[in-house]
């Protein structure tokens, strides 16, 4: 029965205008056989955004809060809408391109991220009803005042699952260069092998922990709202993996998924005075530098000295090492040392709910090749390991081979 | 005393990151010395809209008159507002750029040509009164339906001034590569020298003739809003040329200045019976083409029999055959030619009001070096002939000798 469906496709995926005849190609197969409503969500140019980011730079300067950035940032997306509208025209699918301010996505900002507040549905709800196909530009919004705004890397995905959300919770799907997620990355781990289905938390936990395939915040958008959720190539018809709330058998399997990112870096804290209120001033410092912390590790030192670990995005170090300084003014004996050659490990799978001893297993195993675990956090669907980078492969396969290819 | 203007700079003013910091300093500079309000216009980077238009045409069809097509271009002035505003910013000038629907600058259309009907200077009020530069996208509006509309090669000229007209007919200085209006091309004719002021309707024939130093609609607008206006260089403080409604001693010089057009193509119909009504089909049917005709000569044949030349922009040759073929069909005696190497040459002047004799002047100078006038136009204060276009410099040259050099 036909429906309403957003399709979204990435900047590889119109990374050229033979790709974007081949989105355009798709799309309008998809419409001739089904009957479907679609809105068509595409992202920058591959290497636009960066272009235009690298321009700003020689013009002075493009820090990523300034509503200049923004401003021009989302010139990328205004020449891809145009040409896929236009390549879908030319196959005979009427399209009308759609800026955020032309639909429009509102967005506010909390903590200086964007979020989205508001989609106006009636203009898209006009174009389906007159049988021509939305294209709206992925990563963008609105804000207050009627500046652009952005949703961060990867944000063309909220974009989707947004548009979707607002279309009464239809059919979502992720169109990108791979044709689904995988066990963990295949250029790493020939073993791993797509995942026909996920549960949003899965998903969540695998994207906030280094899987590129998805940007977290729209797996909760899509979680929160019910949207069904599809990751698949844009380039072929393969089913590619479905995200939804529960599937049978989901607790099978132990873990679903191994991920790996060595975009942190480790600040190490020691010879702090073990006393009340130190960690939280060192924590108010960070937030109020508006750094994310990651993983934190607090540990008794000897002589009645306490050492704290943590780590932050990498491109965040210098921020830190800011927000610390007056910190370690106040305390003269403390030493900081920072690690940037860390990766941050994690199994992730709905069978960690039921099952107990994947910790243990995972130090054994990683123990036995000599790989030493450094820090260490946890959910009730997930385990991450902080350990040194250069084992980073290594742990992954071994990994994958313990928890995933010896269970199945 | 401190004034509200408006700074246009074109395509090669802005055309690298580098340029771009260049008009940033001379605009922050322009605001220190003198307090001024200062309202920026600039264009796309140069090339950026070939190169768009150059894309739309591989996404399969970039007809200039679609929706996208004007979604589309419109991404080139998306990148340059902000890269400028950036680049004041980074010079300690507070600015914010603004597309067109951000103003916004409202257009409609008529006879498939977008005007602007209409612009909010609330937003633009309110950032100058808080010490901010707005800079506004050239060239671009914003149709009833919330669409991107553009308004012509040339169109941020006409920006500019209906922004300086909104503004209370406030001064507006059109900075670019060529320090102001000069008596002919100086590539062409050694002796041209740079004017140092005009009446808008001698700028207003220039610019239709062949001036490429402002859109002609720019001109008219600027008249009828009684917008002071100016043509300088972007990048040194020489006075230009200011176009205004009458100076002293504007009818000395008998003529101001000389143009040359090779872009259009002559048609001519011979063998047509000559009774009334045809010439007015002709006309019809090439105004229903939407084929804007220029020059026509109407000349009786021989044995009853009457001829027709008319001149059209070389991009409409097509336009106008298609549209002459249902006529043609319908006169089995008629023929038509077409020639492409053909130039319109003009001379312009406030002085052609009170001096008589110019045309005849015109012919004997060109007579004398051979050049065959082959159909001729006129208003008030111009004079436009057709030429063969291998002639063209060498016209451009002994008419500017004529005209000019002798008289000063």
């Amino acid at each position: 029965m036909p429906q309403t469906v957003v399709m979204k496709f990435g900047g590889t995926s119109v990374g050229t205008t033979e790709r974007i005849n081949a989105v355009a190609n798709r799309v309008s197969e998809h419409i001739r056989s089904t009957g479907d409503r679609v809105v068509v969500v595409v992202s920058a140019m591959s290497g636009e955004t960066d272009r235009l980011i690298e321009l700003g730079k020689q013009a002075g300067g493009c820090g990523n809060k300034s509503r200049e950035y923004h401003q021009l940032v989302t010139a990328g997306e205004h020449a891809s809408i145009a040409l896929t509208a236009m390549a879908l025209e030319s196959k005979g699918q009427p399209a009308q391109s759609l800026l955020a301010n032309q639909v429009p996505i509102r967005t506010h900002e909390i903590y200086g991220l964007n979020l989205i507040s508001d989609i106006d549905v009636e203009k898209l709800n006009a174009l389906l009803d007159e049988g021509i196909v939305p294209v709206v530009a992925g990563f963008q919004g609105v804000g207050e005042d009627g500046s652009f705004t952005t949703l961060g890397r990867g944000g063309s995905d909220t974009t989707a699952v947004a548009l979707a959300a607002s279309l009464g919770s239809c059919p979502c799907f992720i169109l990108t260069d791979i044709d689904g997620v995988y066990t963990a990355l295949p250029s790493i781990c020939r073993g791993a092998k797509k995942l026909k289905k996920l549960t949003y938390e899965e998903m969540l936990e695998l994207a906030s922990s280094g899987a590129k395939v998805l940007q977290a915040r729209s797996v909760s958008f899509a979680h929160k709202h019910r949207v069904p959720l599809w990751v698949a190539s844009s380039f072929s018809d393969d089913e590619g993996t479905e995200i939804l709330e529960e599937y049978e058998g989901m607790e099978d399997a132990v873990v679903s998924g191994i991920t790996c990112r060595v975009d942190e870096a480790k600040f190490t804290l020691r010879n702090l005075p073990d006393k009340p209120g130190i960690a939280a001033k060192l924590f108010k410092a960070l937030g109020d530098a508006e750094v994310v912390v990651d993983m934190i590790v607090q540990s008794q030192g000897a002589g009645g000295n306490a050492a704290i670990s943590f780590t932050v995005p990498q491109e965040d170090t210098s921020a830190a090492e800011g927000a610390l300084k007056n910190l370690l003014l106040e305390l003269p004996e403390a030493s900081v040392e920072v690690d940037t050659d860390i990766a941050k490990l994690s199994v992730v799978g709905e069978g960690m709910r039921t099952h107990a001893g994947v910790a243990s297993r995972m130090f054994e195993v990683l123990g036995s090749e000599g790989i030493n675990v450094e820090m260490i956090t946890t959910s009730e669907i997930k385990i991450s390991v902080a350990i040194q980078a250069k084992y980073s492969e290594l742990a992954v396969r071994v990994l994958h081979e313990a928890f995933i290819q010896s269970s199945s």
